[in-house]
């Protein structure tokens, strides 16, 4: 496997920072004390226009003068001060920097041309760099850390990539309570050489990141992000944390579809195709990161809940079921072994509940022991393990009326315990286990938990959820997407359906070209013939099959419902012929004319495609007719599509009752279905002058889908 | 006003103990060590059987020996030695108890018996209790703590009941911790004597108490909790968490809509309806109730943000606008007095983000202050206020390069900072502010917003979720909800329709009936008449408008439709002839037939009456016709209802976009639907024989709703 480049800037043997001097209340300053202070073993060389030591370390003028090339640069000079410095590293043959300053794209037209020019000097050079207007990277494996919050644990397991600098760095302390360590963390800042995409490449390479979270403001490259992430997602769990913009602002113009879908649908749909679970908050960010990083993969959907209030045990139970768990009732057989353990009348069936049981080894390990070992669950969440941490809380009213030392002593008692068998339950018995604690690291316990790998979290819910999310990544894991899209062949008839139409500078299909460009792929179409005149509709009139329905067919009018040029449920050639004139009469003499068969069926979806400004070309699927916009049921996922992911996509509107034996009809034939999103998803890759197909009704006929009416939009 | 017996039970000016002793590693014990130590000044009473002294205080062998009668007796005794000491309370005069103790009711039916009897022995004597099987009560405006954790902070803003015992004392450090302190809590068990809906009626009329939460497994008396909690949501918020069972356990029988609703459902409705708002996590219950309590009333929906960096500040206008808020950008008055205040190129517009600026005191002072008063925002959300939390982080590698003495100094200063006014800026303002933040108590800001009732989350969507908790409060306070509900007369019709029925020993009514007895109270119900033979069709011929439906109409015969037993759409007298003998062909010479006139409209609703044994009787509304079970949108209120609680209730359907102007179609009467359902509702209070009304389709004609079908079951 080749590397990313990223591994080497994440690896340096060797760092110079630039803007960093001897006042420690300065902004660059800080960030070399991490770097020098944090426990980073290579060399580190300073440049500095005046002072000849910096913080200890022998400083240089320049990079010019330095008596290696580093291997990374760091750089906190002011933006105006920067290209000249940047440019002499180039030459000096350092490879890869970090750009700190910021003062660049994010404040105007002149910050974009600032950007550009270190673009430039980089592209010039050969060189990678990272930012500007970042916070930096962690390599917890070599305790490297150039933010400017000094590190407060050791090596972890979460990869963490992010497009805010304050999420690699601000809550480093919030973090380090509740047990959460990066094995990697990186501020991609305004991505003007590194971008997120790349972060998620090297993070789903690095074999110290065990699961990757995302923070993400917006991506550039969709079809790359999507590329990446399906290689990564099978085998590394990733989260991703999307914030679109204000409502307002970030509505994109879906056109006919669109009304109803802004992008943050469309990540929405690239998350869910990528296989990449998306989360609200940056806490479920972390704390679930965290769950996936650390616990062995859950197998299955039962879970066992271990606690010693009905409270929290209720609440674990509720939330679990409502995050597709089941809490199976324990055989006889667990439950002889388990009550011995504890108060009488306390319930062993699950959750088990030992109530206010002072012995907390019999909570916190014979129990979720016995539970694991059972083969009746395929993870534990735990409730109530607590020790000294409550006992300090008891101490202030305890130490009234005894001897305060004999109480101090009862604390270290319960502090020296030997908890090491205690916080390898799950990973001996092979089954993902969380914690729920009122307690934090104040505790024996939790304290315990916390250094191995075992994630706590302060409420009940949360800590079912995080299972919950386990449980998303058992299906990740499980899926099939397909290889890649299966081969659909170009077809000439729709080749040539466009090619007249752009020859007359036509911005859209009519309707039976459309439909007829659709079937060309296979995609099953109304019946329907195009009239030119009334000699015709004899002849016509042999083939149909009535009812059928009679519209004008001209790409240029629009409303033709409200203008009386659409008539339905006509019975017999007569109605055909007076449904035809009428429309000549109204709409010009040589106007086409259509003849459809009406399609009998009353579940009714939608499809369509989109091309979006530099945002990818989506398909999209769901529910339609005339409900599409009081249900507004859409799903959409990024072209092409294989089969199995139209599938899982079809399987993704909210109202699948309607796919269903929906009042007793037969359900609607999926791989028919999946088979018309996936020919569909080809199409504008095959056609890159279509900007947009709309098509609604699609009409379940029987069990099988029919397009019954489409639009094609041209242009870029 | 009268006082609740529980405010005596609550301030007792003296409490006895039976079950505590000397040794400390017992429950009992920890109880009397709370009431002890943690500042209660009454007068404390252990009995005990042997000791003379317990925990200092003298100790008394009986109740009877007393030296008064105490006001409140705690029982942590032994449920097989609680009975006689009880009793003995009650012949010494105690009016007041909390019993602690388990082992009762909720260990199966020996303890029930046992309960019954602690019930009788309180009823003999007069005597009001909480619990059994509870941990008890605080009060902290007397500093009084019965629970076995001990206070560890001062009184609070926030009244807490519990229907389990640990959410009321296990996490009094979590809370702490949190800043968030309570008025008064209570612990209710078993509800034995004294159940949650006293608490809340307490609570509700209790001026400590700025806010309420509660943590709910099941209610009993539903119609009294309605009645309590109406009086109380106008002028004093009310959080609930309601936890249900299972899902298979929980799920109730719901007949004929009930399929598609479990009691979670009912509880939704009755929380709607009482103007409680439901939070889903306890985490939300006591954070969100914080926020509630301390803060003034929030005065409409434009939320000022006020950030140092970029990441939280998007996280909190995203959750704000998901939560209803605007976030107006700011007028150019207001930015031209933010800008000087913040580096060159930071935004000023709302968000603001004064980035990386080390001079904490302009983020979390001089801009929110000049925010408020701006008049442009009606809340404001705070991210990134920290000053000695941030430098004790970073001590440890200032250490490294300074005088340690001078880096301790630096966090003192910081630590000496006077925030008196900074706390006081959304109570001066009168607007309501929330904090977020990643650093906690040690930091002299946090600590500073945590003593003085401004509530700290710790992620920003948590911060702004807070704040859409106000606006949800805000909306209760100002709907209108109608005095009780309109008066609705008897009628005479009903009552006979509904006596021959129950004369027949029938356990329904037949459709026409139904629809009788529904139009009796002025529910317009499609226009029909009951054929008993053929010579009254002619007659009824010239009445009736076509097209019309011809169905049998006997209360006994189901799957009407499958047997061939209805017939749509008939448009002459011809028509209505052969479908009348072929259902009497089918279904006997006999059998009644109806003819009613079709209701044109495609907009279909349902609504319906279910009587729930010992839970009240429900109002049902939701979406009907053929997509009543597929789109699943019902919504329940419990009867009856006022006008606009009915308007209320329609407008919480998911699919309000069928009642505007729908595919074009009028706008739905939504005072004709709200008078609808107020009607319906008062149906079964008037006749307790009805059981069961289900209406499915109400059609809308036009704009008016005519109820199409009706089935109405009576019985218990």
């Amino acid at each position: 496997m080749t590397r990313s480049f990223l591994h080497a800037l994440m690896n340096p043997t060797s760092i110079a920072t630039a803007g960093a001097g001897n006042n420690v209340m300065k902004m660059g300053t800080m960030h070399l004390l991490s770097i020098l202070k944090d426990g980073y073993s290579g060399k580190v060389y300073p440049i500095h226009p005046n002072d000849e030591i910096v913080l200890g370390q022998k400083a240089y003028k320049s990079p010019l003068d330095l008596p290696e090339a580093p291997e990374l640069a760091l750089f906190i000079l002011p933006s105006n001060q920067l290209l000249p410095v940047f440019e002499n590293f180039g030459k000096r043959g350092t490879k890869y920097a970090i750009v700190i300053t910021a003062g660049f794209r994010e404040t105007g037209s002149e910050g974009r041309v600032l950007e550009k020019k270190l673009v430039d000097i980089a592209d010039k050079y050969g060189m990678r760099f990272i930012g500007p207007n970042c916070m930096g990277i962690i390599n917890s494996e070599m305790s490297l850390n150039t933010t400017v919050v000094p590190l407060q644990s050791g090596p972890g397991l979460l990869g963490f990539a992010s497009q805010s600098g304050t999420y690699v760095t601000q809550p480093l302390t919030y973090l380090a309570k509740k047990g959460i360590r990066f094995s990697k963390a990186l501020s991609v800042g305004n991505q003007a050489n590194v971008n997120i995409i790349d972060a998620l490449e090297y993070l789903g390479e690095d074999e110290q990141t065990k699961a990757i979270s995302l923070y993400i403001e917006a991506l550039m490259d969709v079809e790359r992000f999507l590329e990446v992430a399906r290689k990564i997602t099978p085998h590394k769990p990733v989260l991703a944390q999307y914030i679109g913009g204000s409502e307002a602002g970030a509505r994109a113009g879906l056109s006919h579809t669109g009304s109803m879908a802004g992008p943050d649908h469309l990540y929405d749909g690239l998350f869910r195709q990528a296989g990449i679970i998306r989360v609200h908050s940056v806490e479920d960010l972390y704390g679930f990161g965290w769950a996936l990083a650390t616990q062995p993969l859950l197998k299955g959907n039962r879970m066992g809940i271990v606690t010693n209030s009905g409270g929290p045990g209720s609440a674990i139970a509720n939330t679990c079921e409502a995050g597709g768990f089941t809490v199976p009732a324990f055989s006889e057989k667990l439950q002889k072994q388990i009550k011995p353990l504890m108060p009488a009348h306390a319930p062993a069936g699950n959750p088990v509940d030992i109530t206010f049981a002072m012995d907390i080894d019999v909570l916190a390990h014979t129990i979720p022991d016995l539970v694991m070992k059972s083969g009746e669950v395929d993870g534990v969440v735990l409730h109530g393990a607590m020790s000294s941490g409550f006992m300090k809380v008891l101490s202030k009213n305890l130490k009234m009326v005894l001897d305060p030392a004999t109480v101090d002593d009862v604390v270290k008692l319960a502090e020296s315990r030997d908890l090491t068998e205690t916080v390898r339950l799950p990973f001996e018995n092979d089954i993902p286990m969380v914690i729920s604690s009122f307690f934090d690291n104040d505790d024996h316990y939790i304290k315990n938990y916390i250094e191995n790998n075992i994630p706590v979290f302060d409420v009940p819910e949360k800590a079912a959820r995080a299972m919950g999310t386990l449980l998303e990544y058992k299906k990740i894991r499980e899926r099939r997407t397909g290889a890649g899209s299966a081969a659909v062949k170009p077809s000439a008839e729709a080749r040539e359906i466009i090619g007249k139409a752009v020859s007359q500078g036509r911005l859209s299909l009519d309707e039976y070209e459309a439909k007829r460009l659709l079937a060309s792929y296979g995609i099953p179409v109304s019946r329907e013939f195009l009239i030119a005149g009334e000699t015709e509709l004899a002849e016509i009139g042999k083939k149909l099959t009535f009812p059928v329905a009679v519209k004008v067919c001209h790409h240029e009018i629009m409303h033709k419902t409200e203008r009386g040029l659409v008539y339905l449920g006509i019975q017999d050639n007569t109605g055909v012929l007076e449904a035809f004139r009428k429309i000549r009469a109204e709409a010009g003499d040589t106007v086409p004319v259509l003849v459809s068969e009406m399609v009998p069926g009353k579940r009714e979806f939608l499809a369509g495609i989109l091309r979006q400004k530099d945002f990818g070309t989506w398909t999209a699927f769901g529910v339609g007719g005339i409900f599409t916009e009081a249900l507004n049921d859409a799903v959409y996922r990024l072209s092409p599509l294989s089969v199995e992911e139209a599938r899982e996509m079809i399987g993704d509107i909210r109202h699948t009752s309607f796919l269903g034996d929906f009042r007793k009809m037969s359900p609607v034939n999926l791989d028919s279905l999946a088979s018309v999103l996936q020919r569909l998803s080809m199409i504008p890759l095959i056609h890159p002058e279509i900007r947009e197909i709309d098509i609604n009704p699609i009409i379940i006929c029987g069990s099988e889908p029919v397009v019954v009416d489409s639009l094609i939009v041209l242009g870029n």
